[in-house]
């Protein structure tokens, strides 16, 4: 019978509603991939419920004992314990160092990753993506994490220079949830393209009379019958987007020519049918960023062996 | 004993969460004024319930049966009945005449005046105080009517010629309510005038940066430090007031020097306040405008004798 490959590091993106956990070897190379719905709004903010929480997530992975590192917002008041934040500019390599705190949890010490803030925003999980896709080559252009809080993060030669916050996903569910707009709204169903288009067209152009405005559209259109309620949603997702574009290009100061886009295939997929719209490429990478970063972190904190940066790390931890 | 003046016209102002009621004798004046609870969120859609409504609302001025008008969310769909929407551009003096719905009232019948719309906007209530603006000759610079959805009108020569719409006092209470920021919010207090004006600076300044963005900004600021729980609410109030106010002035087309105000004056006085940073001056006049405009309307539709704009009219009316 083969021997077993121990785990050495569980690697924990661990976000407010899901954590997505890694079992990785000592080279870093993945053995096993889990995702539960146990984000900080589930497990709540005692700091006490997280040992049991991540046993649940991680389950059998720490039989082998195994370092664990975690970002994202488990790393905020609202979760395990404040890592506190870096301030940009910073060095993304250097997020791992004295500013990671270490919590005790069920099998040993759990790292958390702390998070980026500036005057106007902050960030806890992204900062690792952007790692990642700084060790991948990925940061010469602008890079995108559309989401409930989508950010756009400038990025040179590894340093975080500084980002961009927009409540996209979150003002998208809270106008359809209740209030005005959702009156008029169908229940969710099949995507309507004629309807997204419309709205990230009406978004793009008209942009300047504001988001109070175009809105509050999606239900007078309806009223008069310009839209139907079948359309509200998609109009709605992409007149939002367009206008997140709008903003974050006047914030970039300057139009790119391409940006990366960092998230899930249905939602990159709306961003870059607007972004394509304003005449902007999107790459989308298939690496797992958080992971890359993760691994990186791990490593420069000695959680696991060999030269940060390395994919192939060839030593074996000690234990 | 003195005899009593009987009660020629009940008319009403009557929205989606309170009616203002007015008892007017044959020659338009006041006798009585009323503001109840009782708008169409409490009474319902159910048309049924809208004259037992009426009763409570307007009590003894019925005894004298009365003529009754009403302009406002009551003459739609949600309402007693759907009025329907006169089309933008419209003389609002023409709001009277055969678009006026009849329903039966308790005593006798109770008039509907239409809404107005565009491609893009409906208003109910709002043209009766238009028409009262045009009326009171209010109409030469843009008329912004604060609140749940503010609106911005155009006249000329008293014909509504186009209007906007935003929703900026119910995104206001959205975004309190639930949802990331109300999350760092502190519960109602003192208005701070440093955090209103701070946002509203924000708003004229960073407008092209993105409602979604500078919305999600009071929440960072409170992570941050930059802002205390205590000053979220008028950050917000200032910054939504400005990016309505920036949007409209695109819409307009033009920076007027000077903007008509209609509504509470704790509200106008907040637009005023930012309207004043924007470097635009602002008049609130003290006339009740929706009454003036249903008094003129009534007389239109011959439920009030004397000529039609005559505040005056000196024949009784026959009964």
């Amino acid at each position: 019978m083969a021997q077993r490959t121990p785990v050495a590091l569980v690697a924990l993106d661990w976000g407010t509603s899901s954590c997505r956990a890694y079992a990785l070897d000592a080279d870093g190379q993945p053995l096993g991939q889990r995702n539960r719905p146990l984000g900080i709004l589930t497990v709540g903010a005692d700091p006490a419920a997280y040992p049991q929480a991540l046993a649940e997530i991680a389950g059998d992975w720490l039989d082998d004992s195994p370092a664990v590192l975690a970002c994202g917002m488990v790393g905020s008041a609202r979760g395990w314990q404040d890592a506190g934040y870096r301030e940009a500019p910073v060095a993304l390599a250097d997020l791992a160092g004295p500013s990671v705190l270490s919590v005790p949890g069920p099998v040993g010490p759990v790292h958390l990753v702390p998070g980026v803030r500036t005057v106007t925003g902050v960030m806890r999980g992204e900062e690792t993506q952007l790692l990642g896709a700084a060790l991948t080559g990925l940061d010469d252009d602008p890079v995108v994490l559309p989401g409930t809080h989508s950010k756009w993060a400038q990025l040179t030669g590894g340093t975080l220079t500084d980002f961009h916050t927009a409540m996209t996903g979150e003002l998208y569910a809270m106008l359809l949830d209740r209030g005005t707009v959702s009156q008029v709204a169908a229940p969710p169903g099949e995507q309507d393209r004629a309807a997204f288009d419309g709205g990230a067209r009406r978004g793009l152009e008209r942009s300047a009379h504001g988001l109070l405005s175009l809105v509050f559209e999606a239900r007078s259109r309806v009223l008069v019958g310009s839209l139907q309620p079948e359309q509200v949603r998609d109009f709605l997702s992409g007149l939002l987007i367009a206008a997140e574009i709008t903003g974050a290009l006047a914030w970039l100061g300057q139009r790119p020519q391409q940006v990366t886009l960092v998230g899930g295939e249905d939602l990159c997929e709306r961003y870059r049918r607007v972004l394509g719209l304003a005449g902007i490429s999107a790459h989308r990478p298939e690496e797992d960023l958080a992971l890359t970063g993760l691994v990186h972190l791990a490593r420069e904190l000695r959680l696991l062996p060999g030269a940060p940066g390395s994919e192939q790390g060839s030593r074996r931890r000690s234990r």
